[in-house]
Formats: structure tokens, C-alpha cells, sequence
């Protein structure tokens, strides 16, 4: 089994942060997205839209997919349970960690691929006008979830989950992106400071 | 329980197929998204971003995203299991299911938004350039699709899953979208046409 992986990159840094929460450890192979390592036909076969990250199972099927991957390892060892446990809790994360997926992540992710001079050959075209429609949506989410975080610990309730994770991810990506997360969402400060203190963020 | 609904949209359609796959009947309310039904702000309290569709239990607690939706179902009634079974399945289908959701889906819906004159009011701003930026994304799907459908029956194995409903229903939304899918798509065709001929394709 092996993961490909890419340093400083926001989806599998999401994987790592699973991984290392279930107390699981991979090989992992790097990639290096400048040099076009993504691009090669070697990992197109496994990958065919060039994303990382891609699990390559010890029977060569390759797994791509961030969640996908992380439901593999779900599914093999359910403790703890990172995506909820019982219908009703795996509905609320299922229905957060998209909400986090398509409200705070893709819109961080297009401000920053569309306006960033470093990503004018990874998103042809860039689209400025895009990029800037997507400001005011991250920053409606984060007023949405430090409303939400005023009530509950985490994300999709009392327990640590992937929508933590993948919020996570999102607001660190918000500094390469160069959107600032307002100083007065307090909840969202202080869930952020947990989240960013367990030992998996480092991952 | 009730499921708020609105005919004629992609995403109920989702959830209206799943739960007809399941054999599951759920009390439907229909919002009139031209009336402006999903602004009110008695809608914006089960669901703060205004989209469809949204499931309200008993309890009164809302769950919105369409899968968050499909997974509470597929809980608490596992056969057919449309998201897969056992950890390998399960990956698969979920890899599946978000590509045809980010690479044939989400593609198609933004050129549908930003492209075309009666979207104004729904998607602000409408920016051209980028619904156009996404039809040959919408294409080369397409195509990766009907390679892969060269060696199985569905799209992420040999069973119908999640993964069919999605594309299904992206296909479908190519029409409005204004995309015409390549003729020469053999396989492709042959798969639509055995997933629109389900009694659920009519849900």
C-alpha cells in the first residue's frame, strides 16, 4: 500500500490529519506538483485528472479521492468514528463536512486559484471576476459557523469529525488564498485553536 | 418527516431516485424556487443557504445536502446498499461518486448558472468566461466515462449505486446546460440508456 502525497497541499494534508487521528500509518511517496509529477502518464494511469491525493492498494488498484480514501480507512478501523456513528449523527457530518466541502474549501480554493499569479498554469483559465465572487462566500461561512460553534463544540457536534478536518483545512488555506477571517467570529477562534492544538494538525 | 422538495431541479432528483431504488416513500413539500419559496425566511431556518433539498425528521432537526440525506436512508435501510459494502466498495463508490459530483456535475452546473439568461437572478455575479471555462471539463468526463463503462456495467463496478444516480443526473442536466454529448460515446449510451429505463430514473 502506498500514498501518493504532495507537501503543502490542502487535500492531502485532509488524509494525513484522518490517518493520524485513527492512529494509522502509511508509506507515502511524494510528489512534486512544480515539476509536473502529477502530469507525468505514470500517475494519470493511476489518477486520470492528476489530483493528489491517490492510495495505491497492495493489489495495484488505485483509490483517488480524499474522502474516498479516508472511507477506506473507515471502513477497516471504525474507532474512532470520524464519520459519525448511528444514522442520525452520520447524516450531521455527512451534512457538514459538505457544507464545509462546498461553502468554505471549493470557494477558498477558486479565490486562490484564480487570483493567485502562482496558479496561472495549474487553472487555465484564471477567471479574476470568479475568484473574487468567491470572497464573499467564504466569509458568509465562517459568520455561519461561528453562529453554529457558539452552540457546540465541533463542527458536527460534541465530537471531533472530518468536517473538522476539512474546515480545518480550509481556513489554513485561506492565508495562501489572502482572505483574512474576521477578528470578532470568537466561537470560530476558539474551536480553531482546539482543533489546531491536536497533535494531527501537524501531520 | 418531510422532505422539502422542488420539481424540475438536480439535486431532489438525487434524492427522489435513491429513495425510489430503496423502495422509501417520504412526505414531500414542493417549494416554488421561481417564487423565491427557498429565500423565505421560514426555509432559511432549516436551511441557512437557501438550497434544495432539505430533510426535517420528526424531531424538527433539519439535514440538508442531498447525500447527507441518501446516507441517513441507506442507515437505517442498508439494501440495496447504494453506497457499497465492505471497505473496498465503499471507497469505490464514494471515488466514484465524487467524480461524477466535481468532474461532470458541478462542471455542468456552472456553465448552466453563469451561461444562461434565466440564471441571472440565481447566480450573482454571472460570470461568462467561467461557465465557458467548464464545458471542456463537462466533455473530457464524458469521455473518461465511456472508456471506463467499456469494462463494466456501472459506473463504479457492477451494481447500481450512488455513483449512477449522480451521473444520471448531471447527464440529464446537460440539456438545460446547453452541452451536446458526443455521439461516438457508445458505452456511454448503452449505460444511460439501461439507468433512464429504471422505474426510479421517472421519480
Amino acid at each position: 500500500m502506498k500514498l501518493y502525497d504532495a507537501p503543502r497541499t490542502p487535500n492531502p494534508r485532509r488524509v494525513r490529519i484522518f490517518l493520524h487521528e485513527k492512529g494509522i500509518s502509511v508509506p507515502a511517496e511524494h510528489l512534486d506538483l512544480a515539476d509536473g509529477d502529477h502530469r507525468a502518464a505514470q500517475y494519470r494511469r493511476l489518477n486520470p485528472y492528476g489530483l493528489v491525493p491517490t492510495l495505491v492498494l497492495d493489489s495495484g488498484e488505485a483509490i483517488s479521492e480524499s474522502i474516498a480514501i479516508c472511507r477506506y480507512f473507515e471502513a477497516l478501523h471504525p474507532e474512532p468514528a470520524l464519520f459519525g456513528a448511528g444514522a442520525l449523527d452520520i447524516a450531521r457530518v455527512e451534512m457538514w463536512n459538505r457544507r464545509m466541502e462546498f461553502h468554505l474549501y471549493q470557494p477558498v480554493a477558486h479565490a486562490f486559484r484564480h487570483l493567485h499569479p502562482g496558479m496561472k498554469d495549474f487553472e487555465v483559465p484564471q477567471v479574476a471576476e470568479w475568484g473574487e465572487a468567491n470572497k464573499p462566500r467564504v466569509l458568509a461561512t465562517l459568520r455561519l459557523l461561528d453562529g453554529e460553534l457558539a452552540g457546540r463544540e465541533f463542527i458536527a457536534g460534541d465530537r471531533f469529525t472530518v468536517a473538522d478536518i476539512t474546515a480545518l483545512v480550509a481556513i489554513d488555506f485561506l492565508k495562501p488564498a489572502r482572505i483574512a477571517v474576521p477578528e470578532e467570529l470568537g466561537h470560530l477562534a476558539r474551536w480553531y485553536a482546539a482543533v489546531s492544538a491536536r497533535p494531527s494538525a501537524a501531520a
